[in-house]
């Protein structure tokens, strides 16, 4: 009844997270007012995309230089490593402007109910890269009840291995409230509380 | 920090509406999950859409066949004419299947305050339209301040011709109750109200 033209674009940005097909069709017709330019630059950023980035051969985040800037970088400790479960963790992490040290990136958690296992992730891969210049490898795997089967199953795995293991601290969020910060986070507070004196 | 190809295209995602940064990150690091054919598709989808699609020359929605599928249409009384200002209303209207009419859309409502007047809107074409056979037409338009506006200027330069004028009812909408209605929808469905007996 609509263009069938319309309909093709709304069905796939309907595909994608959190777009369902009402807001699929607004965006639409919101391209549909733009120039002819938008269309293409849309376009062609998407076949970029596909085209010119890919894993990094070292750390595994989505990269178009090989390898990827922050692996290459002098400037970053290679003597610790931060294992993350996505790119968009790095993303987080490097906005932090705290961490100098080199990444990791699992492209997922262990999920045996979708059939996840090990062999799904970059842990080979990431135990391949500890040699005796590896110090330190941090944890920054979501609290989730896959991330922690994630993180045990990673510290057991590198028990054996001459490398500290660490994870990020769970706790109160800075500028929340007590009050509203559920138990298990209050109970992981509270059991790692900090001595001051 | 990241690769180029993907802050573009995040770029690109974050200037439409209801999608912010955050969110955009997110879809493409879906897309970059996904098949090269699916990318594909989605280019090409976006080129023809502003290819292929453009304003139907008699009823001004969009379309991708000349007159568009409704305006073409035997099945259609062209003697009512459904006045809309977006083309997601006639989808809206559509969906009824209680309409056998046809559509005008203005592409916009009256709007002084960001400098949107008679002529940024396809209401000569409406008029334009308003030939001996035409019996009614019925002003589907949002009942905002812009709406409301919208609605008494059409009606008032329709006045002199000889076409009747309606405007689809205000009211309480099925299934809502009175008690969370608001004052104004409950005075227009009190004023509008229907005799029964």
């Amino acid at each position: 009844m609509q263009a069938e033209f319309i309909e093709r674009l709304v069905s796939i940005f309907a595909t994608l997270p959190t777009i369902g097909r009402k807001t699929a069709r607004r965006l639409v017709y919101y391209i549909l007012k733009q120039d002819e330019s938008f269309v293409k630059q849309f376009a062609e950023a998407l076949l970029d995309l596909k085209q010119k980035v890919s894993y990094c051969p070292e750390c595994f985040n989505y990269t178009d230089v090989t390898p990827c800037v922050i692996c290459s970088s002098s400037k970053r400790d290679s003597s610790i490593i931060c294992v993350v479960s996505d790119p968009n963790d790095v993303v987080a992490i490097e906005k932090t402007n705290d961490f100098h040290g080199k990444y990791h990136v699992l492209h997922g958690v262990l999920n045996p109910l979708e059939g996840i296992d090990a062999n799904d992730l970059k842990i080979k891969e990431l135990i391949a890269r500890l040699n005796n210049n590896v110090k330190e490898v941090i944890l920054a795997i979501n609290p989730s009840i896959e991330g922690e089967v994630t993180i045990q199953y990673l510290a057991k795995i590198m028990k054996q291995l001459d490398v500290n293991v660490s994870r990020i601290a769970n706790g109160i969020p800075v500028g929340a409230s007590i009050e509203y910060t559920d138990e298990a986070t209050l109970a992981r507070a509270l059991s790692a509380r900090v001595v001051l004196k």
